[in-house]
């Protein structure tokens, strides 16, 4: 199974490196980093340049995009190099998934329309800009499309895809693998279980 | 408060990439991957290339290491470029952290003696032969030293990090940023609640 990464200025790196990790652990998967051009791409934190190994015309039929979310997303909504790739790959992926904002990506190429999906709880709302229906949960089906909440949702979602397109002893052996059983210290990771304030500090750090 | 993190052939992406998204969204954080030289690094699934913008000489005196694992782990045990700056960067942290097999870094740099500390599940009797009392726990602190268990546990030990570096506040801040609300869809975590057959399948599959 070949999967397909994009990357873009300013994407968020455990968006594209979560289920790069479940899904380069699986035998039989290749994941491939691609944009425009082959070469670095450095994230939203400014820190972390991650190589895309191909371009997008290099690998323009993979079998499953990832599309990861990040501050810069907003500004690639119109980047007709990367939207027209996801919408032709979208033709002939068997799934087309994204993480965190990247689902603003998947409705900014018309794949969303009249489908419910979801994002970052910070801009749920603007799903309905590209026509879908926002939900928030933490990974969303909709035949071959699955999106996925923020950030570190990646991980669950990537696990769930790959019980589906290859089996679910295949997704636990990788779960155990990288050994995710996860033990978070704090009950903090939505809006609604987050202790009051939360929220508001939680939106400076991404804005 | 300024982390580096090292990379060294074949390491785990997310044991990286974990931290280092927890630790540079927080305020007044910033993380640097390092190498014996500048430049892109290859992990262990051999398609993910990650620059390291220092080498070790470059940022000898970070507040917090972040060490992490990979199947090239064993490999440089004896790297005494990478050893040796693990050493003397421990004279002077706050923080000296190791994610997965990264804590036998640690102990090759003669840092875990008398300690217990954690790993991977798959490797922690490993730990002995670098005088360290395993313990299956998701993270170990022993005075300035953390380590945490297998690839994922990253994160988890990241947040703690930061509760006790900066503050709880902080800490819940960047968990809600990162959306970090798992839910793994298997109990296929830890040897313990896996299915039968799923560690010698994970085994396969980092070996």
């Amino acid at each position: 199974m070949q999967v397909a990464i994009p990357l873009y200025p300013r994407f968020t790196a455990l968006d594209a490196v979560g289920p790069y990790t479940v899904l380069a652990f699986a035998p039989g998967w290749t994941v491939t980093f691609v944009a425009e051009q082959a070469g670095p791409v450095t994230d939203d934190r400014g820190s972390l340049n991650l190589a895309a190994t191909a371009s997008y015309a290099e690998l323009d039929r993979p079998d499953v995009i990832v599309v990861p979310g990040g501050t810069g997303t907003l500004d690639v909504m119109g980047d007709e190099a990367l939207v027209g790739w996801i919408r032709q790959a979208h033709e002939h992926t068997r799934w087309t998934t994204s993480v965190c904002t990247g689902s603003l990506l998947l409705g900014a190429a018309g794949l969303l329309d009249g489908l419910t999906a979801t994002t970052h709880w910070a801009l749920l709302d603007l799903l309905r800009q590209v026509g879908a229906e926002p939900v928030s949960e933490r990974v969303v089906t909709q035949g071959k499309i699955v999106t996925a909440a923020g950030v570190s949702a990646g991980i669950d979602m990537a696990l769930s895809l790959l019980a589906q397109a290859a089996d679910v002893e295949t997704a636990q052996a990788v779960q155990l693998a990288i050994e995710y059983d996860p033990h978070p210290p704090f009950q903090a990771g939505t809006p609604r279980t987050a202790p009051e304030g939360t929220p508001e500090r939680a939106l400076k750090l991404i804005t």
